[in-house]
C-alpha cells in the first residue's frame, strides 16, 4: 500500500512537472502572426508588403508594419501642412515623397512614365491601389507602427501623417517584441 | 477505495488535457522549412537566393522559393518565344532580362563590364552560374512558385517560362501558407 | 488487482510517450535568438540592421549578423592594407567601400552630400555612428559571421577586417543552422 501511494505521487510530481514544460512551450510558442519591416520607399516594395499585409489578415493573421527609414515618408499625408520645421526638416520634407501618390517603382522608373505604366496597368488588371489598399489594411485590423527615430531624423511631425486607427509610434524595441512572437518575419 | 478511483479518473482527465496541449503544439510547431520571397530582379540577389536555397536543401530543409514583381523574369526561358501579347505585354517583354542569363549586379553593374567580371571571376573560382544552380535546386527538390499577379501585371504567359520540376503558379496565399509553417523566411 | 496494475503500467507508459514528445518540443522549439543576412552595402540598410541587432541583444536576444555580398567590405578595417592580391582583388578593393565611414545612403547621396547631411543630422539627434554602434555590438555580445564565399570572391583577405571578437568565417551552412533555431530572420 505504501509502496503504491509512493508511486501515485511519484506520477502527480512527474506530471506536474511535464504540465509545467507544455505551459512554458505553449507560452513561448509563436502566434499567428506577421512582423513586416517596412524600409524601402519604392512603390513596388510597398505595394509588395501590402499585398502582403492584407493577403495575411484576411487569412486571419494579426499583421504588423513596421515603417523606418524611406518607408516613413510613405505614411505622409499630401493634404497636411505642418510648420515650424528647421532647415533640415523643411528639406527632407521637400525631397521625400509625401504619401503613396508620390512614390516611384525602383527600376524601370523612366521619368516617371514607367510608374504611371505601372498603375495604369494595375488599374486595367483590377489591382487595387496602394491608397486603397492601406485603407483596405485599416478595416482588417492590420496594426502599423512608425519609427520614432526615423521621423525625428527626417524631421516629420505626428501632425502630417494620415489618419490610420491606432496608429504607433515606437521604436525598435517595441517592434522587435512583436517580431519575436511572430511566425513570419519579413523586412522589406 | 472511491477516493482512489476518483483520483485515477481525475489523473486519466488531465493526462487527456495535457495530451492534448501537446498534440496542438506539435500540429503548430513551425516545419524543417525555408520559405524565400524573390523579389529581386538582381544578379547578385539571385545569386544569393539560390545559394541560400541549395545549401539548406543539403541540410534537408524543405525550400519554397516565391518569385515575384523583378524576381519574375528570371525565370522566363530565353529561347522560348510567346505571340498574342499586347502593347504593354511587349513592351514588359521587351525591357526586362529574359532568363537569368541577362541579370545584372545591383552595383558596379558598369555598363555590363562589372557583371561580366563578376561572372568570370565565379568561373575562375568554382562557384556554379546561375543555370547550374537552379539545375541543381530543381534536382534537390526545391520547391519554386511564381506570382500569378506579376505574370499577369507583366503580360508574361506560362509558354515562355523555364521547364521546372512541378512549377507552382499560385497567390499571395499560398505562400504565407507556407510561411506560416516555415522555421525560416527571407524576403530577398 | 490485476486490472489496477495494468491500468498502472498502461499511464507509465502514455505518460513516457508524452515526455518524449514534449522533449522533442522543447529541442526543437526556436530560441529567443536573431539572425540577420547583412547583405546591403548601403549605410541606411547598416544602420538599420546595428540599430536592431543593438536593441535586440539589449532585449537579451542572441543576435548573429551574417555580412555577405556588398555588405562585407564594410566590415574593412580602413588603417590595414595588405599585398598580394591579384588584379581583380586590387580592382574590387579599390571600388568598394573601406569601411563603415565610407558607405553611402541608398537615395539622396546627392554626389555625397546627402551621406554627410544624414551624419550631422545623426550626430545632431545623439543617435550614434556606425563605428560606435560596431563596438556597442561587440561589447553587448553581437556574434558577427562573415560570409568565406564573399571574402574570396572580392579578393579580401582576413588581415584587412576588422579587429572584432570572435569574427566567424564561414559559409551560408553555418548561418542557416543558426536561422534554423532562431525566432527572427531578416534579411537586409
Amino acid at each position: 500500500m505504501k509502496e503504491k501511494e509512493g508511486k501515485e505521487k511519484d506520477i502527480e510530481k512527474r506530471f506536474a512537472a511535464l504540465k509545467g514544460q507544455v505551459e512554458n512551450l505553449t507560452k513561448t510558442a509563436p502566434e499567428n502572426k506577421l512582423v513586416m519591416i517596412c524600409f524601402s520607399g519604392d512603390l513596388d516594395k510597398a505595394l509588395a508588403s501590402f499585398i502582403i499585409a492584407t493577403g495575411a489578415a484576411a487569412m486571419g493573421m494579426d499583421v504588423v508594419m513596421f515603417f523606418t527609414f524611406w518607408g516613413t515618408p510613405l505614411l505622409r499625408d499630401k493634404k497636411k501642412k505642418v510648420g515650424g520645421k528647421d532647415l533640415l526638416g523643411k528639406m527632407f520634407g521637400a525631397m521625400l515623397p509625401k504619401g503613396v501618390g508620390k512614390v516611384k517603382l525602383s527600376k524601370m522608373n523612366m521619368g516617371g512614365m514607367g510608374t504611371a505604366m505601372m498603375k495604369s496597368l494595375m488599374k486595367k488588371k483590377n489591382v487595387a491601389s496602394l491608397e486603397d489598399m492601406i485603407a483596405l489594411a485599416a478595416e482588417m485590423g492590420v496594426r502599423i507602427f512608425i519609427c520614432e527615430m526615423s521621423m525625428d531624423l527626417m524631421g516629420f511631425q505626428r501632425e502630417e501623417m494620415i489618419a490610420y486607427p491606432n496608429l504607433t509610434y515606437c521604436g525598435v524595441a517595441k517592434m522587435l517584441e512583436e517580431a519575436q512572437s511572430s511566425k513570419v518575419q519579413f523586412f522589406i
